[in-house]
């Protein structure tokens, strides 16, 4: 099942995408794709639900985040052994962590904002993982069943600020607009192996990524586990699992984002992403 | 005035203290002390209410964390020459920005959980700013017409986690309970001076910090201008502005927190916590 929130920003509706790929109204089932709703429970029950007895949403609705009330927006960085090389950077001995400010959340068709003074505006496609289920301390083993689905993330990153403004990468990595999700959330029946998926990023029709999740170091269960050693993770919350080779940085000389560059990435079985990027006036 | 949330963990209500050190309800007025609450003129207007004239509410009553609704807890680090130097580390030529989880964040004297593994859980008493308003791209002159008020902020760190498990600093800093604030907001009016407040921290009733925010390098309005060059600051948004020498690190060789110490620390005019360390079981 495809869950999707539609509507004007900040007032979103919880829907799915039905078989023909239109979007139907769930907003009489469940307040939201957020909380409670993403047990992957409450999931498997909404997945039984008739799609063509939904009403209809109108062509041309927009599609916002395809998650709610995101409260950690967890990156894992240099998780793709092709990607740190490209970086310059070291594979790490154990995942690196970081945070990207939940305010930087966008929907998957929305325009992304170059942020003033930013000369080095970079994409990276991720496969990030939504939790469902509140998880401290769980074996690897288990870390699945707190796991509600997958989406793909672009993981927009200002070299600049990541990486020469002092100290740690947050200013890089949090900029409004920097982490559209979705177009929808796949629950994670629907992807049987979240780690031989196919992904790419396009700018401007020229492909820039073309890797797949099979390249990953740390995997799923093993970064939900990892990470709830250190922190609870509650439904919601997101963990983008890194990204291949390709991105701007990585060029020589580097490439960057200017206004006006159309910037599409996809993931196999979790849809595709199209944004334009634009000056923040 | 000082604004609190009292009640069970994830239950709790509005209130305020008043002037005999009494929790008063505000629950009839306010829905939470979050969101549009903090706004500087909602805040104000609350400000304005005879506090007598509110129900009492019973003494013994749990303090929670004094805002609710946190997007970002933002820190900075090394932001007091004297620390920066403590911890073997150069002062930056600009802000060091790191981000806690929010789901770290607990009341002023709930127990801390030393996490599993730790044996470097360390102490660090912070000016906490809170946001009142949506701020981007603000200047320092009117960057304080945004903020909300102040509380106390103990940035509880785990240096292991922070400094010896690869990259960024987020896995030592977001445990569970590692983000006390309160016991009250106290809003900018409260605190005309927000640079020039002893700050004091004790272990087991040995005093360990005894600074003050004055020797702060990066003062409130200058770190919220900052920060909103990078990202939207939004109402409920914590600012928590970096700790004076005395930290457990700092000491030769360095002294950690073990179950069944007690931590007490507070600022001038915005009241202290007090916290007992305890095994995450």
């Amino acid at each position: 099942m495809k869950f999707v929130r539609y509507g004007e920003a900040g007032q979103e509706k919880p829907g799915l995408i039905d078989s023909e790929g239109r979007i139907r109204d769930l907003s009489a089932h469940v307040p939201d794709i957020a909380g409670a709703t993403l047990d992957p429970a409450a999931l498997a029950k909404l997945s039984g639900l008739d799609a063509t007895a939904l009403p209809l949403v109108a062509e041309g609705t927009r599609l916002g985040p395809c998650v709610a009330g995101v409260g950690k927006f967890i990156c894992i960085g240099l998780n793709f052994s092709d990607h740190a090389a490209e970086s310059g950077m070291e594979m790490p001995p154990e995942p690196v962590v970081f945070m990207k400010a939940t305010s930087a959340i966008a929907g998957p068709y929305d325009n992304v904002p170059i942020p003033r003074g930013s000369t080095k505006t970079d994409w990276e496609v991720e496969l990030a993982v939504v939790i469902g289920r509140s998880a401290k301390y769980v074996s690897q083993d288990e870390a699945m069943d707190y796991v509600a689905g997958y989406c793909v993330c672009h993981d927009v990153s200002e070299r600049e600020f990541q990486l020469e403004r002092v100290g740690q990468w947050t200013k890089g990595k949090s900029c409004d607009g920097f982490g559209p999700i979705g177009p929808w959330l796949a629950t994670k029946q629907a992807i049987p192996d979240p780690h031989n998926l196919g992904m790419w990023l396009k700018v401007n029709g020229a492909t820039m990524q073309n890797g797949s999740t099979k390249t990953m170091v740390y995997g799923v269960a093993y970064l939900v586990s990892y990470l709830s050693q250190f922190m609870s993770l509650h439904p919601g919350d997101i963990i983008s699992t890194g990204t291949p080779p390709g991105v701007g940085l990585g060029f020589k000389p580097p490439r960057y984002l200017k206004a006006g560059d159309v910037v599409e990435l996809g993931i196999e079985g979790l849809g595709s992403q199209k944004q334009t990027f634009v000056p923040d006036l």
